[in-house]
């Protein structure tokens, strides 16, 4: 079988990843809009809070991944967008605290005021608490496979969620402020801060085709390792491009005195980290036999973009 | 048949309600102990946090609700008690975010200083974001039965934890804030602040004992109303009783400029609106033609109290 990291480009031909991208946005925002309760309805505060944040131009990245990943086991978006939507609930949730005073302290976020700078710090935990649980409750309404029965889908979440994975990488970063860390230890932060998650949604997407079992083991893989590239890759990036290519400041990680992997373990040392990578999370796909081409795609753009 | 509020003191003599609780506390602390992360997990702060509230002497009234609802349709705790847990770990995340500086700004909560006076308000958000995760974890490994499957049970915790009914009532709390409100206003937040989640704890207990759509229904007219009435005579006790009594500070929603039933509808109504709720609470049970006992005797004990 030729490598897929060498392969995807030519099939690619076929898939244009930029309307796969705002095709699955539209449907994921749409499916978003109807599970979430609407805003008027009372406490009107907390339902505008939730769409604020939740509508606030995310590039439903961890969503596409999902239905990717179910378009690669054969399986219908329909099946895969509730799964979808809680990954993004979940994803939404963390941006929330995390940008709340007492841990990021970020007045912005995609260019718009930040959740607790428009509704307050205690409406703005609240609007975090409330799309944690409301996550579950959309997640509670996927269609469930006897080999995948709702047991199975709220676990996967909860654990790539809880405390030993997504906020376990919170609580190490905001442990690690100003101190100097190990590349194991930053490895740890970035496989649960984003990798977990990302591992998390095109899991349910497989889940959500009812696929075989080494199926998923193949888009757990892929999901980890484009995780972690695509955490190296961020930090490479935040030092060699400007803040007009990246569209938000350069440079913010070092002015933060952040570790990051150029920080640690030198940029060319980053380079052939974050191709490694790659390479591993183009090969998880092996299995799929070109059949994984959303999936390809994406990884495609989320790896080897310059910005 | 006779009314249960005359008949319920009766039966008691066969139920010593101190001996249930003490008991059903311990199964609890000992489930709970289980299902939560080691202390020293890495990272040990986070489960520090958690377990901190957790186990910060709380009565674990839900729980005991919930066991005792199985008792009342026949059912194990062994089967209830999972879904006991998941309902005490997000009343302990609702607590620890309530506390926070941002919403009731608590030092001190049982005596002890509050989560975030000890960790900080960073740890507290994650420790509350975490709980609430890991109620949905360890409801996903209940017993799921064929009438009440996990996506049944996961539905009744997330609508009560939801933002329509738990993060409600804490949101029309805090903008009612020194404002003054109506009764049906007053209402509205006890009915989404205590009530909810006392009236899912109760169903849960239910759900696990594979109980009929009729019982269900008693247990959930049962939560309902002993939230509402313990609530109203939270609000009484709080002017009429001692410190020394109560043993916390007597007069703080006075003081604080709470909105309570006392202030809004005085003190004689309260008494009465307090009263018919308690026969409502009772009446509720009459299905069970007198095998509720456990529930009996825990209603007597919330609502006839004088501290």
């Amino acid at each position: 079988m030729s490598k897929p990291v060498a392969s995807a480009p030519a099939k690619l031909r076929f898939l244009d990843i930029h309307s796969y991208l705002e095709a699955s946005l539209a449907e994921v925002n749409q499916a978003l809009n109807k599970f979430l309760p609407a805003e008027k309805k009372r406490p009107a505060t907390i339902h505008k809070a939730m769409r604020y944040s939740l509508f606030a131009g995310g590039k439903r990245l961890r969503p596409a991944l999902c239905l990717a990943a179910a378009d690669a086991c054969g399986g219908s978006h329909q099946d895969a967008l509730p799964l979808a939507c809680a990954v993004e609930c979940i994803h939404t949730y963390s941006l929330i605290h995390d940008d709340l005073p007492a841990m990021d302290n970020d007045d912005f976020r995609r260019g718009k005021p930040t959740n607790h700078k428009v509704f307050g710090e205690g409406i703005a935990v609240l609007a975090g608490d409330a799309l944690l649980t409301q996550a579950f409750e959309i997640a509670a309404k996927a269609k469930g496979w006897a080999r995948y029965p709702h047991q199975t889908l709220i676990l996967e979440i909860a654990e790539a969620a809880g405390s030993l994975q997504l906020i376990a990488g919170q609580v190490v970063d905001l442990e690690s402020e100003g101190k100097k860390i190990s590349a194991k230890d930053l490895r740890y932060i970035h496989e649960r801060k984003t990798s977990a998650l990302l591992r998390c949604s095109v899991r349910l997407g497989g889940m959500s085709a009812n696929c075989s079992p080494a199926q998923l083991e193949a888009l757990g893989n892929f999901g980890y390792y484009v995780g972690l590239a695509f955490q190296v890759i961020d930090d490479i990036l935040d030092i060699t491009q400007t803040s007009e290519k990246l569209g938000k400041t350069a440079g913010k990680d070092q002015k933060a005195q952040k570790a990051t992997y150029p920080s640690i373990v030198g940029m060319d040392r980053s380079k052939k980290i974050a191709e490694d990578l790659t390479k591993k999370a183009f090969a998880s796909l092996e299995p799929f036999r070109g059949k994984a081409r959303a999936l390809e795609a994406l990884a495609e753009y989320l790896l080897k973009r310059d910005r």
